[in-house]
C-alpha cells in the first residue's frame, strides 16, 4: 500500500546537489548554489504539497471564520503508512495557516568516493558504484512566526539537508562493526583507510592506538547527522533570506525513521508522543524562556554585550520600579533553581532577559519559544539587540527502537504543533486516539486520517457566539493547528 | 526516642553569628569572623563525631588492611529517627578516609528585625521577640579528594550555612500565604512592610501591582536557601583555605527534612535514592565530565581564554596525532549529543576539555566530578590553568514531599559516597535494604544501621589474594564508602 511520494528533486544550495528523492534520479545531476533561483520563491504561501488542494480548496482551507479542516482524501495519493494527517487555519491571528507539513520518503545515495568523482568527471559523468543508498521515511512539522517564509523553506528543504548529512555514512551505517573514529583524507568511505594514499597506515578501528577510545554508536552518528542538518537549514535560510523574502522563523518537529529506529528531533514548542498499548511515552520537550531559563542567562552572564545594557540576566517575579532600589526583591540566576531575596540595585531596574509565565513568557521581551529556525533578523523592538544567539537552532532529538517492542495497529506516534497541546494534553490526545481507532477495523487505512481530524476538531472546538468553544464551553485554540498520526504497527508499515 | 544531636555551637564566619543549634544557646554570642580562630584547625582529620570513636577506635578505623566497617553503636547515642549509618576507609589509595558524614537537628533562630537589633544593642544584649524559629533535620556525606580538609570542613559548616539562610525565611515560611514578592528596605520581616518608614506603600502580596507576577512558592525559597548555602560554603572555603589549610576539595550530598518535605541537594557525584514500597525513585544526579559535557563546552566556547590555549572545546573520542591533520575525525561540541565528522585542523590537536568515558572520564584531565565544594587551587598539572569555574559548587536540588504518601517502616531514602555505587547499584541496593529489614522487627532502632553495615560490607567486599572481591569474586569498592539509611515511616519519625 506504499505510496510514493513526490521526488525530492530541489535540489540543496551546499553545492553537492544530487542523491535525494523518492525515486533515484533517471540522470545525474549537477551541483551549485542554484536551488533557489530555479524553484519559485520559497517564501509563496502554499500548503504542504501532500494535501493536493485544488485552488477553490486552497481559498476554503485559508477561510478563518469556516476553519475547514484539511486532510489527504481518499481517492487522492495516500501517505506512507497510511499516516493520518489533518491542519486548521487559525483563527484570524495571521493572514494565513503559518503551519507547514511535510512528509516524505527519502532514498540517501552514497556519496561517490573522490577517486569515483574524478573518474566520472573524466569519462564523462557516469557515477562509479551504481546506485547504493538506504531509504529514510520522514514526517515534519513546523510552525511559523512573523510570516510563512521560514516554515515553508524549511518543510521543502530540511529533508534534503539530512538526506545530505547521511549520504557520508551509508556504509558506515551498514556496516555492523563500529564507526571508524577517523576517516583518511578527502573521503568518507571507511575502505580506503588503508589505501596506499594512507602510507601504508593500520587503519584505526582494526588495531586501536589508544586505550582511551570511546566507542561510538551508529545511532549517535545518526544524531549527530540529523544536529547538524538543522544548523544547515538554518544556515540556508539566513543566506537566502534576502532574496527569497524569508521573514519570521519556525519550530520544527522532525520524525525520521530510519534502519528500524524512529529520530524524534524537536527544537521548539511542538510535541511528539507515542501511545503504546495505551500508555503514553513522551517523545519531545518543549523549548520555552521558562525551559531553557538557565542556558539563556548563561550565556547572558558571559556575553553581557548581547543585552545592549537593555536588559539583566537576573530573573525577577516582575518588573522592579526605581522606587524600589534598596528594598529586597525574590530573583534567580543561572545557577539557581529556587528563588532568594536580594536587594535591589540600579542594574536590577533593567528588563529581565526571562519574563513572563507559562505561555506568555518571553525572551527578551520578545519570542515565546527559544529554539527554531530563521528569525535572523529578529531584533528586539525598536532596539539593535539580535534575539540569535540565544535562539537556537538545535534540537533535542530522541530515539526510539521499533525493534523492541511488538507494536499492535493501535500503537501511534503523534505529532503536533502547539495549537494542538495547548488546549488537549497528553491524556486527553491518548483518549482520542483510542476511542477514533475501536471505531474502526484495524486494517482500515483511514483510521489513523479520523484520529487526526478529531484531534484537530476537538482543539479547534465550535464557532459560537463567544468564540471557538470545545466540548466543555472552555476555548478552543484560535492558533494554527496541524497534526501527525503515524501508525507503529499498522499495515504497510516498515516497507 | 529522638536524641538531640550535639548543640552546633560552631559560629560562622558571615558575621551574624548566633542562632544555629539543636539546643537554643543559653546566652547570645556575637558576630564575627572568629570562627575559624576558636576552633580547632577544620582540616585536622577526624572522623564524625556521632562516631564517638575513642582513640583506639580512631587508629581501627583507619587501617587499610582491616577495613573495620563503623557505625554509631547501641549503649551509645543513636541518630534523628533511628537512622542507620555505616562506613569504611579505602583499601590504601589516601592516608585517611576522605570521605564525611554529619548528622544534625539544627534550630533556624528567626533573625532578629533591624529595630529589635537596635533595642537589643542599646538594652544590653537581650534579643526582641522570643526565640521563634523553625527545625530541620540534616544528613549530609562529603567525599574528599586530594585531601581531607575540605571534607571536614563542609561537614562542619554546611548546615550553618543552610541554617543561617534559612533565618530570613522562618516567618515567611510559616506563612501559608504565598512569600512577598518584595520586602521593604534592610528587614525580612514581612510585617514591617507596611510600617511608616515604607513611606506607607501598599504591601504588594496584598495588591499586587503588576498582572505579570509570578507565584514563588514556599518550597522554591527553600530550595533556594540550599543553593546558595552551598555558595557561602564554597565562599568559606575559599577565604580560609589558607588560614586553616584546606587542601583538595569535595563533593556534597545533603538531605534537610525540613516542614514535611525532604530536599536532596547534591553536588557531584554521591547518589541519593528512596525505596518506598519496593519501588526506586531516584533522588540525585551525578554531576561529572559525562553528564556536564555540554555545560562546560558552552563555557569553554564563550571563555576560551579559561583553556589557556592547552585545550580544545570539541570532544574527540581518542587523542588525535599531529599526522593525522586533514583527516575526518569524530566529534561533538557543545550543541550535539550525537557524533559527526570534521576534518582536523591544527587546533583540534589540542588536548579535549573532556576526555575519557565512565569512571575514567576527566574535566581538563584531572577531575571526575564537575560539581562539589573547594578546589579553589586545583590547577591542570603543571600549568596555570584553573579548574574553576567550570567546577561548580551548585547543587541539583530535588524535592520529596513525604506527606503526600503513607509511609512504612521499610520505606528508607538511602544516601551514598560513589563507593558505594561503583559496585552496588540501585537495584542490588533495594534489594538488600529488602532482605536485611524483613529480618528484623519493624520497630527494632537498629534495622536501618543493619542495613548499612550491610551495604557498605556487600560493596567492600572480602580480602582475598587477589584482593578485594565481591560475593560474585568482581573486585570490590576499594575507595572510601559512607552511606545513610534514612527511614522515612520508621519509629520515632517526624518528632
Amino acid at each position: 500500500m506504499l505510496l510514493r511520494v513526490r521526488a525530492a528533486v530541489s535540489q540543496l544550495a551546499a553545492g553537492l546537489g544530487a542523491g535525494a528523492g523518492a525515486q533515484p534520479p533517471a540522470e545525474p545531476r549537477g551541483g551549485g548554489a542554484g536551488a533557489g533561483r530555479r524553484s519559485p520563491p520559497a517564501a509563496a504561501f502554499c500548503r504542504p504539497a501532500f494535501l493536493q488542494l485544488t485552488p477553490e480548496e486552497l481559498r476554503r482551507a485559508d477561510d478563518h471564520t469556516g476553519r475547514a479542516v484539511q486532510s489527504p482524501r481518499d481517492g487522492r495519493r495516500r501517505l506512507p503508512w497510511s499516516t493520518g494527517y489533518a491542519e486548521v487555519i487559525n483563527a484570524g491571528k495571521s493572514q494565513h495557516n503559518e503551519d507547514q507539513a511535510c512528509c516524505e520518503v527519502v532514498f540517501v545515495e552514497q556519496r561517490p568516493s573522490p577517486r569515483a568523482r574524478l573518474s566520472s568527471r573524466e569519462g564523462g559523468g557516469e557515477l562509479d558504484g551504481g546506485r547504493k543508498g538506504i531509504y529514510f521515511h520522514y514526517w515534519a512539522l513546523f510552525d511559523g512566526h512573523a510570516g510563512s517564509g521560514a516554515a515553508v523553506m524549511a518543510s521543502e528543504r530540511l529533508h534534503l539537508h539530512i538526506c545530505e548529512q547521511l549520504r557520508d555514512l551509508v556504509e558506515i551505517l551498514q556496516d555492523p562493526s563500529p564507526p571508524p573514529i577517523c576517516l583518511p583524507h578527502d573521503t568518507a568511505d571507511p575502505n580506503q583507510v588503508s589505501s596506499a594514499e594512507d602510507h601504508g597506515e593500520v587503519p584505526n578501528d582494526a588495531v586501536p592506538r589508544f586505550h582511551l577510545e570511546k566507542a561510538v554508536s551508529h545511532e549517535s552518528l545518526v544524531i549527530g547527522a540529523i544536529e547538524n542538518a538543522f544548523k544547515d537549514m538554518d544556515d540556508q535560510i539566513e543566506r537566502e533570506r534576502a532574496s527569497q523574502h524569508l521573514p519570521g522563523g519556525c519550530c520544527a518537529l522532525a520524525a525520521i525513521y530510519l534502519m528500524g529506529k524512529f529520530y524524534v528531533a524537536n527544537a521548539g514548542d511542538s510535541r511528539a508522543i507515542i501511545i503504546r498499548n495505551g500508555e503514553i511515552i513522551p517523545m519531545s520537550r518543549e523549548f520555552t524562556p521558562e525551559t531553557e531559563r538557565q542556558r539563556l542567562q548563561f550565556l547572558a552572564l558571559l556575553r553581557p554585550e548581547l543585552l545592549g545594557k537593555e536588559f539583566t540576566h537576573l530573573e525577577f517575579p516582575r518588573r522592579i520600579q526605581p522606587k524600589e532600589l534598596g528594598k529586597k526583591m525574590l530573583y534567580r540566576d543561572q545557577n539557581m533553581n529556587g528563588w532568594a531575596y536580594k536587594k535591589i540595585e540600579e542594574d536590577d531596574l533593567k528588563f529581565p532577559l526571562i519574563f513572563g509565565e507559562g505561555k506568555k513568557a518571553r525572551m527578551m521581551a520578545t519570542i515565546g519559544v527559544t529554539r527554531g529556525l530563521g528569525d535572523h533578523d529578529l531584533k528586539v523592538f525598536s532596539s539593535n539587540i539580535h534575539i540569535k544567539p540565544f535562539l537556537s537552532c538545535f534540537p533535542e532529538v530522541r530515539v526510539y527502537d521499533l525493534t523492541q517492542y511488538e507494536h499492535c495497529p493501535d500503537d501511534v506516534l503523534v505529532l503536533g504543533t502547539d495549537g494542538l497541546w495547548d488546549v488537549t494534553n497528553d491524556k486527553e490526545v491518548a483518549a482520542v486516539v483510542m476511542e477514533v481507532l475501536t471505531s474502526y477495523e484495524p486494517n482500515d487505512p483511514c483510521r489513523y486520517t479520523m484520529v487526526a481530524q478529531e484531534l484537530v476538531v476537538r482543539s479547534r472546538g465550535v464557532l459560537k457566539e463567544r468564540g471557538w468553544r470545545l466540548a466543555n464551553d472552555k476555548l478552543g485554540s484560535g492558533d494554527d493547528i496541524s497534526v501527525f498520526v503515524i501508525p507503529l504497527g499498522g499495515p504497510g508499515n516498515y516497507t
